[in-house]
């Protein structure tokens, strides 16, 4: 089967993860992309955990790629890149702004003798405002946005997600911005500039906790495991573990107070809809944890799902790596990746009837593609003039 | 300034969050939604919270959207809403998988008179696999996928993130597909079928966990605010409150060391390199909190920021309606909602020269635009012939 972005060519400058995420989204679904990376390599190379010397976080982010190793630092090496840029569909770099034009390599230079080029730019603030010249990790990221703000136990401290969401975020808006941009061009032949900024994804993904502040000029504060507006809506101690249950309307809690067979709660006036559970949330939660103190989370897990009614349990990865459902799905795939051997890593989750799910299998030897990439760069300088517009 | 999406046409079948907010997303990029809705509304019109008995919840993710009523239960609404997919470029619905077929609205049947039409189905764990017909929420996919195994306060349970990222990450995922799928079209003509479910997209962004536990054959568990495999990376007490330090390299955080005055962390072999850093991140917290008791976190931060060292404060939604760079940046917008006034939401974080992020300031009143887009389809069938092509 074919793939969304076949003949699509991207130019990678990015280190770490931010760009790395959003680059190897573009190679999942079809794209060919050239990591550019300099001569000691993305100092991802160098972040654990590490088998054998390799580093699985590395290989986890840099999948379907060719690495070509550029010094920048020379003129021989800017100029390479320059002719790479001249004949991409689309260029990614996560540097701090300025960094490119100060290379050379800046959308404006590079626009002018490739104008269908997208040239996008990830970065921890943007290329514009009074930040833009910070630095940025995900960490701070998460909690300059308000995510950190709203996540924790209740009355607990912010709590950092255990996913680095600062950088996965702007990544996948990045993904949307560019595939935006190459339908635009599709129509109008014309490239352009595209900048993503860490802080502004995150903060767009913290719902209508601004809206909660605007309205009722209190903070959101975290929570534990509740939703702001839907009760039930969390974990909840069973007998022997813990259990998810989430019940977004009326009938959905009917069904739990009959398969819990406690049907007290239908008559309760503090759970009698919606808004009066979430009020009473906490009272809720013990009503619910005494019923379901008499038996164990698989237990009661089978009796939910069996009555339709949504529940789960807090999955590990050990459960993950073996989960039927994501296996069936081509979400946990198995890669020999060189110098590790087999490691798991998850799937692409775009799937389409006209797009395959299949992955890039390994994640590139630093410096791999370099003289084939270059050699094949020089043969089509030859044949196909300077301009690298085709 | 044009959008990328300006000529696009979206029939949204969608309710609640995931979906809702991927059409949105496409409507901050132009493209133009026609939101289907039965006679009683989209539910998330009934989630709290409310201003003037409106919902800021729905508000907050259906601005820029046309309201069409519509009552699929009858074969004149089923009618329709085919008419409307005959001539739409792109479908998107979030019910349960065998929803949309069983209403004579499956991708088969919409295709075959309607083959350009991009048919994007977001569900809790997608079509095909054994866990498709069950229901999920935020907090079921949060669970399910490994995100709140991870999340948490060291030693502490394992938490939800306080966004509904178990919505908000598959319908960013979805944009990308949907703008894939569009660029695949105007090379091939060809429409297809779009599959993304909950679980796997937030499963997809638990970085390198599995390796981890593929590695180590631990599970990886929450970890506080700190990172796997960087330190300094997490929060740490001041004398007045909390500082978010982030030191992604030893260059850092030897200008760290000077910059809090304690040049013997230099010299400490528990903190050479990153890897021993990490490996002793609790001895180094304590290390750091010693000295930054001395001052507020204010005054750390502006030593910090002006040595260039990534460091933040834990933001509030207070401080970010009034945050001078997310409004530089367009990201904090004020909106007049019928019905509600003015109400603050995040901007558009998809920045570009050749697609303005404004976006559609308001969401729609229940059906205010059925009227409207019932009779302009009603004219262009007249003219364009029943096939809905153009």
């Amino acid at each position: 089967m074919a793939k969304f972005l076949q003949d699509v060519l991207v130019v990678d400058f990015t280190r770490v993860l931010a760009g790395p995420f959003c680059t190897m989204t573009l190679a999942d679904l079809g794209a060919r992309v050239l990591k550019i990376e300099p001569p000691g390599g993305d100092e991802a190379r160098g972040m654990g955990p590490f088998k054998n010397g390799q580093s699985l976080y590395f290989a986890s982010i840099n999948r379907g790629k060719e690495s070509v190793v550029l010094d920048l630092k020379t003129d021989a090496g800017r100029e390479a890149a320059r002719a790479l840029a001249g004949r991409a569909d689309v260029l990614v770099e996560n540097y701090r702004p300025g960094t490119m034009d100060r290379l050379g390599l800046g959308y404006e230079s590079l626009a002018e003798f490739n104008p269908r080029l997208i040239y996008a730019s990830l970065s921890g603030f943007g290329q514009t405002g009074p930040y833009r010249d910070r630095g940025a990790y995900d960490v701070i990221v998460q909690a300059m946005s308000g995510m950190m703000g709203i996540t924790g136990q209740l009355h607990g401290p912010p709590t950092r997600v255990g996913a680095s969401i600062g950088d996965l975020i702007p990544a996948l808006y990045m993904v949307g911005g560019i595939m935006g941009a190459l339908f635009e061009r599709s129509q109008t032949g014309q490239g352009c500039r595209l900048d993503v900024a860490m802080m502004d994804s995150v903060f767009a993904l913290t719902e209508n906790a601004l809206a909660r502040y605007w309205l009722t000029e209190q903070n959101p504060a975290p929570l534990g495991n509740r939703h702001p507006a839907i009760a039930p809506f969390s974990t909840f101690a069973t007998g022997d573990g813990t259990i998810v249950i989430a019940c977004g309307n009326d009938s959905l809690w009917q069904r739990l107070c009959d398969c819990l067979e406690i049907p007290e709660g239908l008559d309760d006036p503090r759970f009698v809809d919606n808004q009066q559970r979430t009020e009473n949330a906490e009272a809720l939660a013990e009503f619910l944890e005494i019923r379901l103190a008499h038996r164990g989370t698989d237990d009661w897990l089978e009796r939910l799902l069996t009555a339709g009614i949504p529940a789960a349990k807090v999955n590990r990865m050990s459960d993950l790596a073996s989960d039927p459902h994501l296996r069936s799905r081509n979400m946990v795939r198995e890669i020999e990746q060189e110098g590790i051997g087999r490691m798991l890593t998850p799937g692409s989750p775009i799937k389409s009837n006209r797009s395959d799910d299949d992955i890039g299998a390994v994640a590139p030897a630093l410096g791999a593609d370099t003289g084939r990439v270059l050699e094949e760069l020089m043969e089509r300088s030859g044949s196909a003039g300077a301009d690298g517009d085709d």
